[in-house]
């Protein structure tokens, strides 16, 4: 496993695997490329794996992308620990790991934003005013940098994969934005590297959002009949009864479009027609948790 | 040569081109590429002669991109001539031609800008609000289509240039931007798409455009001292004295950041330490026309 840190020499690095391949080998190699903010847990290596199997190099990006974070949060505090991170992306046998400093991604303050409207202004994107364009302007840099033929979202940030499958498509990037499930530890809590700020307290009151999630994903899959606006209304109960639980937002919204989905909708009905999203954050303490379910007909993305 | 109006047909070929040069030759081709909105002229043609010089692919899109066009400007009206640029680009020696339509580049209406701040609230972008945004988009998208080496543009729009080429810088666009000198009639007039509309009256009044900057070239490359103030002062005042010229802007600026350029600076001495753009649009009629000189002292970017 190669470790860069230089965007020359991962350009130069992966320019020379694709060539020789075809010099050698005749044969052109498809390139999976997995971004994330690092201290990685179970999900990022979930998309690894995904990653491993569909393509024959495997690219991982570690960077704390401070242009994505608001004056009052948490970039300076966001967990970091690289050998950790390097010992995971070994086992999941990435062939080559990016890990720019800030100075590297921006030697200058950047002038162009990527800004995707629409789907940005709900969600996520009300309460985290710029965060979207951080996104798509870092994710916009680094598929330009990889040049990947695939890239791997997972769906816990269901508005931030949508949000760069929409780039990608307006854009015409030469890229499949690949979304990947949710990955949870045994007791529901949805993997986040932001779990490692939660007290015992917190933690333990945190499964108040998988619960309320899981089982409304249970009723509507036995077939109970259940409006937009009765699903929210049961969540918001449910965690307003967690004393140590803040509601930022619980919104349900089709998807991946985001538009709004009228509270007389019926769930189940609405999900056979077309993607169904259920997102909520939530504070415990100072900390920001996210998660969600999403109902589709299709199999194609699974929750 | 070949000719496409749809994305997947270009990129398949430019895919197999590249792929087979490298399988068959051993060889990476380099792939240059002109984008323009049609109507092609002499400039236009010094761009794809430049190409053909420096690299082993030469592409050429033509397409008349509405966003960057103003409820009020001259998008239904622009020039069109595909069988004339057919036969241009053929003289030229293009390998393909991408002739996309409306539909083909927004199949729905994109949710995705590429903004670049700064350089784009002066000159052109004070006039046009929007319309470098609607350019740096659609050359992010062509550059994601063709994915070139090299993309070409012309120094008429040295604004645009600029905005293109820090938008690259930014984001990190695996592609080299190459400015090109302007090309002018033998009477001065800068080759533009846009002349067509000009009545035998306008075309002679607008050549006042041309002699004022060019007349001030002459003068600080002889020599002469001159502040920015004076300078921008004497071509206002050229221009004014032609009763068919409407003057939108004469301003000079440094370049490529487009940064205001004090009025007592003295032109030659700050053209030795740093790039120097008198930049101007005036309207003959409905018709708005742009003209410019660099000053340089590297020779890299010429006038």
């Amino acid at each position: 496993m190669k470790v860069f840190r230089n965007i020359g020499e991962l350009t130069r690095f992966l320019g020379e695997e694709r060539f020789e391949a075809a010099v050698r080998e005749g044969k052109k190699i498809k390139t999976g490329f997995v971004p994330t903010m690092g201290y990685l847990h179970e999900g990022h290596a979930s998309l690894l794996r995904r990653a491993r199997g569909e393509n024959d190099l495997v690219v991982l990006s570690i960077f704390v992308n401070p242009i994505q974070f608001g004056p009052n949060e948490d970039f300076e505090r966001y967990p970091r620990n690289e050998k950790q991170d390097l010992a995971l992306a070994e086992r999941e046998g990435v062939d080559a790991v990016f890990l720019p400093s800030v100075e590297e991604m921006y030697p200058k303050p950047t002038r162009t934003k990527i800004k995707v409207e629409g789907l940005t202004d709900t969600l996520c994107g009300a309460s985290r005013p710029g965060h979207f364009d951080g996104v798509t302007t870092v994710v916009g840099k680094l598929l330009h940098i990889v040049q990947p033929d695939r890239a791997y979202f997972g769906q816990k940030d269901a508005q931030q994969a949508a949000v760069v499958a929409q780039m990608v498509e307006d854009l015409n990037f030469p890229v499949r934005i690949v979304p990947c499930p949710i990955i949870r530890e045994n007791d529901g809590l949805a993997l986040s590297s932001r779990n490692v700020y939660l007290s015992p307290e917190e933690r333990r009151a945190a499964l108040v959002l998988s619960k309320s999630l899981l089982k409304l994903q249970a009723e509507v899959e036995a077939g109970e009949r259940k409006t937009a606006a009765e699903a929210q209304r049961a969540i918001v109960l449910a965690i307003e009864a967690e004393p140590l639980a803040s509601i930022d937002y619980v919104e349900i919204v089709r998807f991946p479009s985001l538009e709004p989905l009228e509270g007389g909708a019926d769930l189940g009905e609405t999900a056979e027609r077309e993607g169904v999203l259920v997102a909520l954050a939530v504070k415990f303490g100072k900390t920001r948790l996210i998660d969600n379910v999403i109902f589709m007909n299709k199999g194609e993305q699974n929750v």
